[in-house]
């Protein structure tokens, strides 16, 4: 039996992450902006990861991962491929811990995200933009160096990691009614759901989606994992689908998810870096959204959203 | 004799004033950047007065002035003249205690500012852009109504306000070398001198202005306060000067003012967008420029930065 199916997970396993890694991490703050409470009705709360290092919440599950290894097997590196925050989130960790991270990235990749990459000194390796090279190239580095491969998102180790920043969230602010989370791979959500499901039993937690991608809401709908046919949203990190680590415990903890438009996404988005003053990505704006596209659920509530990240063009944001 | 002399002002007025505005204001951040850490090879801290309600500190101030009123002379209501961060946080403040602010505002006074003043409950007066038309609109309103007059930066109650956000800084960051604060009107910076002179006297005040706009490095020369001929600067908080307020407290208590370019307030602003997530406005980016200019000068310290404020236009960066 995998050590992914659900009944065997012991929730309290996320808060034992949260102590690992805090000391590897930012205790990032919990914002709030009166303009939204009275929009919503509701007192909400933000946890802000966006101003996390590496600038997304996925160094929690990166540190995690590598923190979970033998120290023989650390010392041999780490390997992942990836596009998008968890590249650089796995090259800043392991280079917290001296250890080379080997980091597979379609040809396609923006420039920002490889600069970023090499920067935090991960060793890059091109490939076709398809996800058999991707992962024939990730396979072919771990043989050939030892290095474990860390999944960004469908990972145990890498889902108690990113269920620290609920662990924190819930230790900052009591009671919360629902935490609202975006997803993607489901690696948040999922960390989430564990972490409020040990800590907070009464809290719902909520996923968000675009309809563009909305294949975590099928899944929950149809009970097995869907896939989507197509990616057109501009919601960059959420165009990966759920696996068959995240999502029993998606199914077993989650009670919905919320659809939202493109158009919703990008006037979140417009909304929080005009008023709160902060640069948040299309993913994180999904979860804004969503609490905005249903007020009438939330209100009274005392309601919590994951701010997965601020890694975006500040040049030239998509909301325009 | 004013009360604005230096000589007559007890340092610890700013930490009563912490005491009395704490309830109302947010405390706002401390942020931290490794890579900005690394470029200065300092460790540097930065108070996130962008993330402030009305997103700036100038709420603090507002509120103090507010709270320093008599009973009877707060519910005539308050009236400024000010284009930028004052109005709003004046408007807002105002609305917090259920009294009456009146806003003097250019008619080219930017619609976003307009708009927020408006959102706060701002009573909006229009007048000719210049210091006159609105001087003179302001004392109309004053003897109609019996509100009282709350100058936005050269006023004591004002200042010991804006020191409120040192106070919290000073507390958060035990032992900073040094407090880089940016100069316009010369409020925070006053406020901030008084905070660490009282709290942390081995801390040294800096200002930070641009070379367009470098009236209060002249008045430090010269010793008199000197004006600026023109004001061509994308810090648009900065294009005032001091006042006899807050000149003779950052003439005790500043020990210098460091300038910087326009292009180098351009680069700091995107630098921070981008690898701190947070939204600052241009006159901000002044104090972080200026840190990065001299970072001989800052190696090897522990340094605070005030980052004033982010209201600016985040569809259409001015660092573009």
């Amino acid at each position: 039996m995998k050590e992914s199916a659900p009944h065997s997970i012991d929730p309290e396993l996320v808060f034992k992450a949260w102590e690992k890694i805090k000391g590897h991490v930012h205790h990032t703050p919990v914002l709030t902006s009166s303009l939204f409470n009275k929009r919503i009705g509701a007192r909400v709360f933000f946890k802000a990861e966006n101003l996390q290092r590496t600038g997304s919440y996925k160094i929690r599950g990166a540190t995690h991962a590598i923190l979970s290894l033998s120290e023989k097997d650390r010392k041999k590196g780490v390997v992942t491929h990836s596009s998008g925050n968890f590249a650089q989130a796995l090259s800043r960790a392991a280079g917290n811990f001296g250890i080379p991270a080997y980091i597979v990235m379609p040809t396609n990749a923006p420039r920002i995200k490889r600069e970023a990459v090499k920067l935090y000194g991960g060793k890059i390796t091109d490939c076709e933009p398809t996800l058999e090279a991707r992962e024939s190239a990730a396979f072919k580095i771990k043989e050939e160096t030892g290095a474990t491969f860390v999944h960004p998102s469908n990972d145990l180790q890498v889902i108690l990691g990113q269920g620290s920043a609920a662990v924190e969230f819930i230790h900052k602010v009591l009671d919360l009614n629902c935490l609202v989370a975006p997803v993607g791979g489901g690696g948040l959500l999922a960390g989430t759901a564990l972490a409020a499901s040990f800590l907070s039993p009464t809290c719902e937690v909520i996923g968000a989606e675009p309809f563009e991608v909305d294949d975590a809401y099928r899944s929950l709908q149809s009970g097995r994992i869907e896939t989507n046919k197509t990616t057109n949203t501009i919601a960059d990190g959420l165009r990966t689908q759920l696996g068959d680590v995240s999502f029993p415990i998606i199914k077993k903890h989650v009670s919905r998810i919320i659809r939202v438009e493109e158009q919703e996404i990008k006037d979140a988005m417009r909304w929080v870096w005009e008023r709160m003053k902060i640069i948040i990505e299309p993913s994180s704006a999904v979860a804004v959204a969503a609490v905005l596209r249903e007020p009438y659920y939330f209100e009274g509530k005392k309601v919590g959203i994951l701010i997965s990240g601020g890694n975006t063009d500040v040049g030239q944001p998509v909301f325009l």
